[in-house]
């Protein structure tokens, strides 16, 4: 799917995108403090297309999942290394710095930081009902034009409790081929680079619980909703 | 439950929870940068005490989500004292700076830094198969000494496609109060503060949907995959 190459990692001093703050305080008179970030909070749509019946998911590459699976490559390489070579443990010790390290351990495909995901997006308008932002995610993304109105909640939730502690709510949304009004994709200028995938409902569950394919938590759980509350609905029996 | 006082948010240049990294890459040929932090894996355990017929969570102070809420709040007072005097619009555009408004906004109680989650702790020691990381997480956040071939693997997933890129994997615990060893709480040396928290099964469901009370996904998917799968063996009926 991706071609990616040139990889290369610094330290971050100063992020537009990453601002950690600390805060102190007093628990039931002990002093504490912890360090968090402030983002926004965000929503994800669960699409269900009822001309096709199928699961309207997005699939891009994701560099902080990329950046995950290439240290533990990384660790296992090294812990390998350490095992066939005892004589040498001099050497694999000088080879810890991350520098050195980065160097020699080869980049994964870029699969590794491909993920699927529900359409989502932060709540960064705050002119705009969670319900509009929900619209526009599914349109810029997926390619659908429905009415905030058709939006169903399912539940929110805290995404984050350690660092960010934002919020996030889900929604349902139904669209039928009509509705396709692009091939979606992302914002190319805020350089989004999304695939649209389309997920047979017949296919779901076992999507859901297939751990080789690399995925967030709210495609299993709206999956699961999804067959307890519509399937009905739809007349399909699908296996949990 | 929980007496937070003297708070205070400061700037964090340095930290040893938040390491921002910056990765620059090409991506189908297009130069890209992403910011990212690195954490460790984790393990989440959904436990049911099979002697009480209920689900057993975790209940903390949040400091993230606290300031979240405390954000949300100053920001809607300053939206609505906006709307209300508007002839001041000079003088509460002053009001924006962080310090300024962090004094002059109240805090919000302790309650709003509050989640339930799922018995949970980070993968942190190599030696150990993630079996014996949550079964030590159970032990020491819950209480309840089970052995790991006694934890189910329910699946896992990306727990953050943004930031971190990390991965949790979710287990199924069956406990009975014969397990149950000591109160719980977590580690009070690692500043953990925890409250054992019982959910009866036929009130789950009503739980994991009710979005006055905080939670993560977690608790919400779990209960439901316990639902789906479980609750045939417990003969009991619970309303999704």
């Amino acid at each position: 799917m991706e071609e990616i190459n040139n990889i290369e990692v610094v330290p971050c001093t100063e992020s537009n995108y990453l601002k950690p703050f600390r805060v102190h305080y007093n628990q039931n008179g002990t002093k504490k403090s912890w360090d968090f970030m402030r983002t926004h909070d965000s929503v994800s749509v669960l699409i269900f297309n009822t001309t096709s019946h199928c699961f309207i998911l997005v699939k891009q590459f994701r560099p902080a999942v990329y950046m995950c699976e290439w240290e533990k490559k990384k660790t296992k390489t090294s812990q390998g290394a350490e095992k066939t070579e005892e004589g040498d443990a001099s050497e694999s010790q000088e080879g810890q710095s991350a520098p050195a390290e980065a160097s020699s351990s080869p980049w994964p495909p870029a699969s590794a930081g491909v993920t699927y995901e529900l359409c989502a997006g932060l709540v960064d308008k705050p002119d705009l009902s969670l319900e509009e932002i929900a619209r526009q995610e599914v349109l810029e993304e997926c390619g659908y034009d429905v009415p905030a109105s058709k939006l169903k909640r399912i539940t929110s939730y805290r995404s984050g409790v350690g660092v960010t502690g934002s919020k996030q709510t889900m929604f349902y949304a139904e669209v039928s081929d009509d509705n396709c009004v692009s091939a979606g994709g992302g914002e190319p200028g805020e350089g989004e680079l999304i695939e649209v995938v389309k997920v047979p409902l017949h296919e779901a569950m076992t999507f859901a619980y297939d751990e080789r394919i690399p995925k967030t938590m709210g495609v299993i759980f709206s999956f699961i909703w999804f067959h307890n509350n519509m399937s009905p609905k739809y007349k399909i029996s699908t296996n949990v």
